[in-house]
């Protein structure tokens, strides 16, 4: 391990935190809400790391995997227990394990809340969660990286263990200033999603739901949620935004430097969007004796499913009372996940389709053993060590969710409660079933139980692997 | 496809499904019950329609594996069919899709039940229904190989796709021979338990039981299953076998050519016997409160985990009461499974530790790129084409459990009761959580579900792909 350089870029990043908690702050002051140290401590304290952490480590070390994934798991962490500092100091939020949970569910941008009345949060604090899920949206490190001097191979090696999904796509060659252009395209959806939103509901409340959705992470700042506003409008633009923000960025990237056809062609784009569309159908279909016509039917499936498969988690009416059936097609969707190199979590479109293409290909072979066929995706064939990689997370996913469900269920809730926690936190949704549902809340957990969903949420997040390579020892052994 | 080959084999099965029946039929007339007919039609098709594909078959064919495939799931779904005739005829059932599913579950030795009175039952009927069990329990193609004049390489596909897990051991040299061996076993351990259980239960109880618990079946002919009996000494027995039939026979052939050490070294035992004696401990603390003793709390969670793993599917005590920690150790049971090679289902004990070093692989990989590491099991590197196979086969498990519970859920049960009576019926287990709980039963799904987990049950018998691939058009195309 080189540690040097793990230390180096750590130390960046607490820094980078303590110049964003500057913009909480500047709302406190104007504000005069009384929350000014709230956010001076924590910065003070980011920053003196940050120095010290740079000061001891190298700016030019050389980094491998190893390295990159140290300072992914590290970093996140970190950022995660800092960040909830503003809500403990202020007491708002009073217990430290509710705050880092806080925390951790915004930078892991699934946000699922232990606040029973969240309206009683001042406006400082409000923002910084809702911040917190913006940050974390694109990627800490993909963040930095467009603003920071770095080398080429320490790049690749950072957006590896970073970039949500199998593959960063053809357009990493040139890291920064792909990252530069990825990030350009987020504020700009963003700044639009504001502009569209603040039609229909004041500034302050356009921004923080905007930073939520762009983040699909799904922090409301009102009790109700979404459903406060009651606006057709409102759902709308916000389904239209969710959906947008769960495609992958290289479509967007593509459709910028003018090339609508090769954007048009990805095949996760469409298959993300046949899913999407059978998904509001099904559950439309499920759901119709529910509302009033098969119009209102359509709206309330479309902005729940979308919420979900892009894993922001939104609500605007509590699917836990709707059909089996329904419920089902989200847990599915839950599972499914986003578009690779998006902003939304889960397994992701194009792993599914991958899982699904090999076993059309085992079954191939069954039938005739002596013919080669290979799993093809975007029109390439995957590679042996891809497919290998692909199977490997599923499998560690699927470890992660049955040892979570194993230790949420010490608190005794149902099983459908304990599994779709697990589930959602892990995918990064937010809401699950039973008493997790967009009408209940993760206070019910006990403190055991917050901390191994703040462990799973960061690892649904950082694709699993940075977060489970912190607990091996062997990563400790080399330099 | 060789269509020749494929008749032929089928139709000797189906001869020997004729002359299996000639059992219950011989009960019924010594009953006298009235079921002569019940059980004399079924036997007059399946001999007519048997020698009618033998004479259009050819004997020397030469088979591949797609043959062997096709041999096995056609041969299934036809013995089921025939299996289910009885009950219909005899009234004793009277919808077919009832008893469809009863006979499926009984050849997939799945053991979940239909029958809310299943003490109405004729004798002779409850022998037959406990008899599908053995027979489906070591493999109705494995019973016919050691019985049927075969050549080497026929016998080496149909075990590839009989046999229950990843690989059928080095002793499939000489399938024949030890296709006899192992049946031997079998019969042996069957008659053993028989002798046990008739001490404390009548001799057709215990013949039912015994049937029913070596197959890892789990249809009692009490209504209140093995509780009925309400003896320590039943159930100490009954734990003890349903461990032994949930061990890699390969094991037991070792013991009984003298080779105890190489026997007791096997890798997946060592962990089978980790993963029972951890899952008992588990449960017995989680459900102490409930017993008037700890050694009481543990004579419970002995038996319906060893039930559980081994998928078996009896139970002493409705567990769906117990606390969620409990029922959830028991889902995970269900997945898990019974040993490779032994007449349990689930994924098998040797590929959830294949998923768990193929995991430590990844992140040694990810720590050290360049180093060589290989996945090692029961002292041996697996190959690619191994990995990739287990890889896959966890992949469309979890397809078809995605798919099972969304369809069941049209039903409007619970999310506990789709989720794992899909899961149950996949890994051939019986009981699930909510209203397929043991006090539970199946009566309640639609013909719709009832079809579906039957396909379902036949599925995870098969390993999935046997199923899989009669749906492809691929396999017909080629001669």
């Amino acid at each position: 391990m080189n540690k040097h350089a793990v230390f180096y870029n750590i130390g960046n990043l607490l820094k980078v935190e303590a110049g964003l908690l500057a913009l909480p702050l500047a709302i406190s002051v104007f504000d005069g809400d009384g929350n000014f140290l709230a956010f001076l401590i924590p910065i003070t304290l980011l920053a003196a790391l940050g120095f010290l952490l740079t000061r001891l480590g190298k700016k030019d070390a050389v980094i491998y995997a190893r390295e990159g994934f140290a300072i992914v798991g590290f970093s996140w962490l970190l950022i995660s227990l800092f960040g909830a500092l503003p809500f403990v100091i202020s007491g708002e939020i009073k217990n430290f394990i509710d705050a880092f949970f806080e925390a951790t569910s915004g930078f892991s941008t699934t946000g699922s809340t232990i606040l029973k009345d969240v309206e009683a949060l001042s406006r400082s604090m409000l923002f910084w969660r809702s911040f917190t899920q913006w940050i974390g949206g694109m990627g800490i490190l993909v963040f930095v990286l467009a603003f920071m001097p770095t080398t080429e191979a320490r790049s690749i090696f950072i957006m590896k263990a970073e970039s949500p999904g199998p593959k960063v796509g053809k357009i990493v060659s040139k890291v920064k200033i792909t990252a530069r252009i990825l990030y350009a395209i987020y504020i700009a959806l963003t700044a639009l999603l504001i502009i569209l939103l603040s039609f229909k509901m004041p500034f302050f409340d356009s921004v923080n739901h905007a930073l939520a959705t762009a983040g699909t992470g799904g922090f409301s700042i009102k009790n109700a949620g979404i459903a406060y506003y009651d606006s057709a409008y409102v759902e709308t633009v916000l389904t239209v935004f969710m959906f947008l923000f769960g495609v992958n960025f290289t479509v967007f990237y593509l459709l910028l430097i003018g090339k609508a056809s090769q954007a048009l062609k990805s095949e996760e784009l469409r298959w993300y969007v046949a899913i999407v569309v059978s998904a509001v159908f099904l559950i439309a279909a499920s759901v119709n004796s529910f509302y009033a016509s098969f119009g209102r039917s359509l709206r309330y499936s479309a902005f729940q499913a979308v919420s979900v498969i892009t894993t922001t988690g939104f609500a605007t009416t509590d699917f836990v009372l709707w059909p089996a059936f329904a419920q089902t097609v989200l847990v599915l969707l839950m599972l499914v996940g986003a578009s690779a190199g998006s902003t939304g979590g889960g397994l992701k479109v194009s792993r599914v389709v991958i899982y699904f293409k090999m076993i059309l290909k085992e079954i191939r072979y069954s039938i005739h053993p002596r013919q080669v066929s290979t799993v093809m995706f975007e029109k390439k064939p995957l590679s042996d060590s891809t497919q290998k990689g692909v199977a490997n997370h599923i499998v560690a996913y699927l470890f992660i969710l049955a040892i979570g469900t194993l230790v949420i269920s010490l608190d005794g809730f149902s099983f459908a409660t304990n599994f779709t926690a697990t589930l959602s936190s892990l995918s990064n949704v937010g809401p699950g079933l039973g008493a997790v549902g967009p009408s209940g809340n993760y206070a019910v957990f006990s403190p055991i139980s917050k901390l191994a969903l703040s462990f799973i949420m960061m690892a649904g997040r950082l694709e699993i692997f940075p977060m489970l390579i912190l607990f091996s020892p062997r990563i400790w052994k080399y330099r």
